[in-house]
């Protein structure tokens, strides 16, 4: 399903849709994140149809986010590994598992509850909740104030 | 197209994927957060089929992320408005459009160029640049010192 491309070029959220809005590709680079690197590793994760992974794999690499690399030479074996470029697509996902955290775990009552799942700090062990901010006033980003402009 | 199902209910990123994970799921709230609300808006704007608009609207109106609200009696007419839910998932697009800026704009050496689209401060008119921390101490959220963890 390829979606007609957005008409101006102009807009980068078009852009990153373009290339990670489908169901698999963010949930191949959360893995790609959390360590794995094997053809074999993500089907299982992901209980994904191998030519599906495949392409999506192949398109990561194209969009320079993963690296294929050799690791095994008889027989060859390849694994995949974020670029920085992969690695900075992370915190996008960090912020979707904090939204994820906030909205998508009602009980019956639709008051929020707390996902099983947690993000932490590795090296001190404290729970994170990512916020997105400006980088250089620190607040955080409002729909209400924030608005996109075309460059003069 | 609809993917098989992330198999444990653990993950608030699986979650959201499976909410927004489409070419125009998050382009439509990108234009919902920018003051679209009309069917002939999303539509004239988005070059959508007006099925699949039909369909992604409804979907954003069951997650509640959308609330569908008449504003006129005769004919009736419809708007789309946005929820907190919905209004709190700008961040994340914030967050894309950052990403997007740094990454996707190569020129032919591939060296980053500045895309002609910003995100401004609706009040002051500074330029804003989404970044990803954590609440509690402002550190930028870093995918080698960050994991998954489930809770205790």
């Amino acid at each position: 399903m390829q979606r007609t491309r957005f008409d101006d070029k102009l807009c980068p959220i078009a852009r990153s849709v373009d290339l990670v809005g489908d169901w698999w590709t963010p949930l191949i680079l959360r893995d790609a994140c959390a360590g794995v690197r094997r053809f074999e590793d993500f089907q299982a994760n992901l209980s994904i149809p191998r030519a599906t992974l495949t392409s999506r794999l192949q398109r990561l690499v194209d969009a320079q986010m993963l690296r294929k690399e050799q690791y095994q030479q008889h027989p060859p074996r390849h694994e995949y590994r974020l670029t920085r470029k992969g690695a900075e697509f992370y915190p996008i996902l960090a912020a979707m598992f904090q939204w994820g955290s906030d909205w998508l775990y009602p009980n019956e009552d639709g008051e929020p509850t707390t996902p099983d799942l947690r993000l932490i700090d590795a090296e001190t062990g404290r729970e994170l909740h990512p916020q997105v901010v400006d980088r250089h006033t620190g607040e955080p980003i409002d729909v209400r104030r924030t608005r996109l402009a075309v460059r003069e």
